[in-house]
């Protein structure tokens, strides 16, 4: 028990000091560790790997090697050997023996390593990163998991022993690629480029260069002016251009392997280029410039609409925005910058079509934006497992060329010859004991890593693979833990927003269900529900023209009433509570029937983890315990808000007489 | 022009310095002024308003005389006369002096004053008071007029200056009572009763004493836990009465004429005797006890109710919360306790019955709470004249007994033998350089105490005795600036929330349109608006039973679908889209009709105040030309969201054709 206990509050990763019993458990007796003879802080902290550990002094003992090869492979890869005298990682740099040592430990805590094995295996994405939303004051905007791991009180807090725990874990997963500070750029952040903050800086940037991960930041577009320096932030101006020369020259003289920039510009009231009437490319163009002496690279982010539009408009759709904002500006980026695209068209809602603007600029770099932080996915209180919609995301085919054409493909680099691909998230970690407040929330940051990894791999697959890593392999705790886990997405889906419909939650917060809450507001948030039906239609015919933005395969699959997948049926088309969907039934009626069984889904969910008291860690049970209540609780509210509402307004019962306040 | 801005900036009140100018335009000539031999700091103000003032060296000039006599007259009362030779102002004790000499500036404004006038006046209600609901941080809750004249940063500001012209304000409009702090006792404010700011609630008392005005605290009901000395607070522990008899004993030995306590118990989360199992009036007679040896008062608020309530339940009817936790308690309440009851049964909305419990207790004394600052009104933003509402408050016949029922009986004390009635209000007033953030919201305050002396005085009358006072005797501007005032009310009605049903406001801050912002929330507050009607059924056959709170006349008259005055329509009754007024038109059309004429009304007031351009003072004109814009935007954006809001529910054109956003 105390063993299981100390695996899971530091997650699926097995802590250092039990790396001997690790190698104990599975009956291998290695006698000597050894490593090339090369300088290099992954390669420090791969050794520190052993501190705690004793070589056995059996005669029949195995060699642990670490060794380079030149064999030039992608970056990350590795070979994983089992003879009988020696286990031998091998790689033709750094990070490949760090990520081979992960999948050696993984594999011993799965017992699925034998002798003979012999294993190959490279990243498919090149770019794996993560974004933290920090503020220098120790919030994280939708933040679920405690208080910033960086900072409080407008200071780095400097705790390396925790925050070097927390850059394994992280490496064992896959990162490759940080942002410490939250895009929303304030005053004392705007300051984190300046030499005020330096020396902490670099401290960091060492500690998670040793795990292979490099340290972006996020950066206030009106730098120059804020800083105190300039009067203007206009992209073409001599002087800002001189001003962010100057600014990274000195910040790469300090850290000459420090990552880059991501920006959030032009959006939700954040400074940019429009307001020196320059374009997007323009903003990010000299940005890109500035850098590209130091091969630093500029993350743009393309969450640009109008944050002020008027509900009564019935012709302006925020869906179009980012689309119409940089489509058109397609070739103009530099090589080193690269657009950031979420992953749907209006905001990391429950379910969403994919961003039309994903895969439509061939000759621009991407990297899609995901979110593992559960801002209106319940927020870390209710379950929701994002790999099986970072899949379908994944699949999703643009259609937009002859050759590979899935999101897929584009974020592996296959879909362009662009020099840049890959995925970026918002993560869901912060201060608290287990990482991400909800413990099964952890398995959110671990699917992400590994599917970055290896987009081919099943949902069912990780989702055991994480809960056996986690709390062992006891087959009931298994099947239960990945059963929840694979059917939370659809569970949550089904007691909130009904098919694709989105933003029925309360404003600000986006917890719980307020059916009004964004539709008489400016945030171009609708849903347009009537006494006769309700739905966005974004048709070619009646509707937005939305669906044009799609290739014209996906355009006439979306544009057809018949056709259009029934989960995505009201982001596309405005639909009476009649409308009988392809398994026969009525809208209104499915509405009915999802919240109740959403709800008791949710009632499954207690039932079965509490038959799982005895084989988790009293501490971790409770967690998840407590929290499943908590989304009973809610998944109840939205039940009956929405049940309440949508019978008002159609005057419909429920054709199974269930409870329905009036 | 300057003359009139100096007279606007402070208000009505004629300020101290242009007391000479007063005399000489009406041409009279005062060559003494004569005041009793008598100490006293009402004489002592008295005496001041003259410290700018030269007396004439005219042969044929009058003396102005202040005199004493003992006709034993109710507090307040004076006489006014005007001879040949003399002004006298007499009253049997300081305060009517007070009141008279206002009378006497007033008269002399309104150029009503020559020689033969002999009048008597005496305030019709006893009770004449204000609360203010400042925090000691200088915020004020749900204050629209600047920051705290009392507070900030937890201490007392101590400008005597300006807060003794406040206190000469509400003098001249008649209040003779006043609370400092915010029902809602905070953690810091708790501590006002104690030595801790003793010396600065002393000097504050000093000033108003001055102006016949009884300072008073809200007091936390938990104080005696809170100031860390017990771990009780059951009035009927004999530590906890120690406590609070020991607390009242320093507070009156150093101001022994301290009004004494308003207190908010068990309601919105405020502690109070509902903890012990204890009944309301165990609660208010522990602190009506040991106030009792000084002569104190307490006040008790009735705004009880469930604050936690579940929309599902149908049963629950906050309006009858007030009504079912008090009336029991009839005849049990000590004779220096008065109950504080709201004008209506719910919380100051623009239109809501008067609550069933005025009156209905006629063993224990009451005071009507009114609120003057515009919370659920238009926040002083929006212009929203009170009194003809307070008008038909007071109109209204209980009918409880067959003696004198009106409310106006009640507060005026005619209703019952009890020793105490009254009214009070939460103010309007800040530290806004027009005391009240809108200028014409001065109206209010003054519309206040003017209708506490005395209730008869017709609000039209009032309407143009306030316009002229501040901004003189120009026949155009009194009738644009009375007019707008007696329309104001039914103006925001109209573009507001229809038919008396309410709440259809943003939640937290209560300004502008949010239709379901209170409909799924704990606050008891609902409109149950379905696609076939609306409203809050609270007949005896199908509903709530509220209306049997009522007298039986005024029960049926509520009851009675057919004779419920439209104006409370939705308020008693859920009626369908297609039920007939009494005008022949259907509730919806009503809601239309309504609706595009409340914005046109505004339209209209900008007119008609563009037209005193030249007329009123720049400042002014622009305060209230800025705000008027804001009504309108804000009159619109109601317009349009509760026009698309009933359009979507019903599915009804509106019958002349209007814009209605689908």
């Amino acid at each position: 028990m105390e063993q299981v206990k100390e695996k899971a509050s530091s997650c699926w990763l097995v802590d250092r000091n039990n790396i001997s019993a690790l190698f104990s458990d599975n009956a291998l007796h290695i006698n000597a560790i050894l490593f090339p003879e090369t300088a290099s802080p992954v390669l420090d902290n791969l050794k520190k790997e052993f501190s705690a550990f004793s070589p056995t002094t059996a005669e029949k003992g195995k060699s642990l090697l670490f060794s380079l090869d030149s064999d030039g492979r992608r970056a990350g890869s590795f070979t994983l050997r089992h003879d009988e005298d020696v286990i031998e990682v091998s790689a033709s740099e750094m990070t490949g023996l760090l990520y081979g040592w992960f999948e050696l430990m993984k594999r011993l805590q799965l017992k699925d390593f034998s002798c003979g094995t012999y294993l190959s295996d490279s990243p498919a994405i090149t770019i794996r990163m993560l974004n933290h939303w920090d503020n220098m004051d120790g919030t994280i905007e939708r933040g679920y998991a405690g208080r910033s791991l960086f900072f409080t009180e407008n200071r780095f807090i400097g705790d390396h022993e925790k925050t070097g725990r927390y850059a394994r874990l992280l490496a064992s997963a896959g990162i490759n690629a940080l942002t410490i500070n939250n895009v929303n750029v304030h005053q004392v952040e705007t300051r984190l480029i300046t030499q005020e903050y330096r020396q902490a800086l670099i401290e960091l940037c060492d500690l998670f260069r040793g795990w292979g991960i490099q340290l972006f930041l996020s950066v206030n577009y009106a730098s120059p002016i804020e800083l105190g320096d300039l009067t203007t932030a206009d992209p073409l101006d001599a002087q800002v251009k001189a001003w962010w020369r100057h600014c990274f020259d000195a910040l790469y003289r300090d850290i000459p392997d420090f990552g880059g920039v991501v920006v959030k510009a032009d959006s939700e009231h954040r400074p940019g280029p429009f307001t020196y009437h320059r374009t997007h490319a323009d903003g990010a163009n000299m940005l890109g410039e500035a850098l590209a002496p130091h091969g630093g690279l500029v993350f743009w982010r393309c969450f640009v609409y109008n944050c002020q539009q008027d509900w009564r408009d019935r012709q302006t759709d925020r869906a179009r925005a980012a689309y119409e904002h940089f489509a058109p500006l397609d070739g103009q980026f530099r090589e080193n910058v690269i657009l950031q695209i979420k992953n749907g068209p209006m905001d990391f809602q429950v379910r969403e079509p994919v961003s039309p603007l994903l895969g439509a600029m061939p000759a621009t770099n991407q990297v899609l934006e995901l979110q593992i932080t559960q801002e209106y996915t319940g927020q870390q209180i209710d379950l929701f497992w994002l790999v099986p919609q970072w899949k379908t995301i994944l699949a999703f085919d643009t259609r937009l060329s002859s050759g590979p054409s899935t999101i897929e493909d584009l974020v592996c680099g296959r879909a362009n010859a662009m020099p840049h691909a890959g995925v970026t998230a918002v993560v869901n970690t912060g201060d608290d004991r287990f990482w991400t407040g909800h413990v099964l929330a952890q398995a959110n940051l671990y699917g992400y890593g590994r599917l970055l990894w290896n987009p081919a791999i099943e949902a069912g697959v990780l989702a055991r693979e994480w809960s056996q890593l986690t709390f062992g392999t006891d087959a009931e705790v298994t099947r239960t833990v990945s059963e929840m886990l694979l059917s939370s997405g659809q569970v949550y889906e089904d007691y909130t927003a009904p098919l694709g419909v989105g933003w029925m939650v309360n404003p600000h917060h986006h917890y719980g269900p307020n059916i009004d809450g964004y539709e008489y507001d400016v945030w171009g948030t609708y849903h347009y529900a009537d006494r006769n039906g309700l739905g966005v239609d974004r048709t070619l015919e009646s509707g937005t023209g939305y669906v044009a933005l799609y290739a014209p395969e996906n355009c006439q699959l979306y544009n057809d009433l018949q056709r259009c997948p029934d989960e995505l049926l009201l982001f596309f088309h405005f639909l009476r509570y009649d409308h009988r969907l392809k398994n026969g039934k009525s809208v209104i009626q499915h509405i009915y029937d999802t919240h109740f069984s959403g709800v008791e889904a949710v009632e499954g969910f207690i039932q079965r983890w509490q038959k799982l008291a005895t084989l988790i860690p009293s501490d971790i049970h409770r967690n998840v315990a407590e929290r499943l209540e908590k989304q009973k609780k809610n998944a109840s509210e939205w039940r009956d808000r929405i049940n309440t509402y949508f019978y008002r307004k159609s005057g419909i019962d429920d054709n199974k007489g269930r409870k329905i306040y009036k």
